[in-house]
């Protein structure tokens, strides 16, 4: 089992490489949300990102890292939907082919938002084993080179770019609270934190439906993934043996949250900040509005991982 | 007929009182925007601003501009609903009582917005009469200040002060657009860009079911308000004399847009700029996605003027 490191130091190259080609994205503060919450809460708002999510800064970095030889057959992969368009982006950044491995339940937002960049669509069955098998068959068969929505030393390191930019615009924040699927934005973003902030305490949040990260992490042992029943559909990747030796590492808890809380969360997020976000994204707020976490009294970062919403099928 | 001026240095004086008490609200530029329209458009997001609409800028100056004599009974205002709730605000802000008047019809978003600020709301029928007669009766038993929505050349300066900042973000403008109700935010802007940039275009948009400023503005005579009909319910109030008087001298013209175009531009920019923006804050990029307007190759500025939507009831 291979670990390559993430570190501050591969993270703040990550950063070299997709400055230009990402966007620095703001922090929000909202008065009506810190009274709710009796907290000061820091809003790093990667709805912003190009594509719409924070999956703009790993595909991008693990495109610009490979040789013009290896992306001489572009660049495959399998996901959900945002690394799928961010992937897209970066090849066509780089003037590469891109060839997106997709569930057939994928929102039409997120096919679009593929197809929008020059990304190649291919479809499957929603399950984890048909997506890998679709994907391994493209590479086997083209020498396309496979970037993997995490489990990538380099995919990880460009989303922990994330807690460089907050940590540098809000130095002293006592948590820091992040959402957890697959663990790349997790871990990368923890490594980050921690190196800059030794004293932050890292929270990643996962919903119920889709808990393997919780499980794994209490037991100590990496839990196979269940069959993942949860709206929140940016999370329901299982953590890799890399992404779940870094978050033991560096992750300070993890706590689940309901479907019913994520759905509430999004809409007051919407509500008061005045921002689109998507269910996913919503879940680490989901845990200080649910009460799951104790922060009063504190400076809270919060990572809001997304915006790419059907606008036709909102949740409420 | 009374015009007390307003200019940019009743802008800039107005800049100074509402500093601290209201937000300087961002700039967003959106790359497939750029591309849609040809041109590089900036947009001023003005639901940002405190209690999530511009109106808190022409609020506070008013409230911040009265003597704490005038204010010993609190204030009062008719309004269909952001006025109202920045209006209330800004009198906790200076601890004094505020009394809304609010048609019936208002939108739950809205209602809830005036008594979350703590203001009192009193309901009359959806007529501009109606409002004015409780409104003025309110006045004349209590002694209280009364701050109408857009007719008050402190509420225009406030107001105007939105054009200050986008020209000094973004100094070379070739277009301004914003939307056109009862005037207020139409007339301060425009006096406040044309004094920065004399060479700007100032193009004031108006639904067309709610078209009597374009009618005014056209025929050179204020016309009287009728029966308005538009989704665009921020923006169903008429021009004053004072209003009217600012645009003609300040305005370079006036279009119109369906409420269709409304609705496909509210999705459009909800879409990709992933912010929440209300009906009538849509109108003036309506008039550039409906190609009423010729702006390619050009810099356009667009305000944004609002995002306080009810979640509910999306109009799409």
């Amino acid at each position: 089992m291979q670990h390559p490191d993430v570190t501050l130091e591969t993270i703040r190259a990550a950063r070299e490489r997709i400055a230009g080609r990402t966007r620095r994205t703001p922090v929000f503060e909202n008065e009506t949300l810190n009274e709710l919450a009796g907290a000061q809460l820091y809003f790093k708002c990667e709805n912003f990102q190009a594509g719409g999510a924070f999956k703009a800064r790993g595909a991008t970095n693990a495109v610009f890292a490979l040789s013009a030889g290896e992306l001489r057959a572009g660049v495959v992969t399998h996901s959900s939907g945002n690394h799928g368009a961010a992937l897209a982006r970066a090849a066509r950044l780089r003037g590469v082919r891109a060839r997106i491995v997709m569930p057939d339940n994928s929102s039409r937002a997120k096919l679009e938002a593929v197809r929008g960049f020059g990304g190649e669509v291919l479809l499957c069955e929603p399950t984890l084993a048909a997506r890998e098998a679709l994907a391994a068959q493209l590479v086997a068969d083209s020498g396309a080179a496979f970037v993997h929505p995490y489990d990538d030393p380099r995919v990880i390191a460009g989303q922990g770019t994330i807690g460089l930019e907050l940590l540098e615009e809000v130095p002293e924040l006592d948590w820091l609270l992040l959402p957890v699927g697959g663990g790349g934005l997790a871990s990368g973003v923890a490594v980050a934190a921690k190196a800059m902030r030794p004293t932050i305490r890292v929270v990643a949040v996962e919903p119920i439906g889709a808990d393997d990260a919780q499980r794994s992490f209490s037991s100590g042992v990496l839990s196979p993934a269940r069959q993942p029943a949860t709206i929140a559909d940016g999370l329901r990747g299982a953590l890799s043996a890399r992404t779940f030796d870094l978050i033991r590492r560096h992750v300070d808890a993890i706590v689940t949250v309901s479907d019913e809380a994520i759905v509430q969360a999004m809409r007051t997020l919407w509500q008061h900040l005045k921002i689109i976000v998507e269910t996913s994204a919503a879940v680490p707020y989901a845990a200080v509005q649910s009460h799951q976490l104790e922060v009063s009294g504190a400076r809270v970062g919060i990572i809001l991982t997304g915006g790419n919403v059907d606008l036709d099928e909102l949740p409420w």
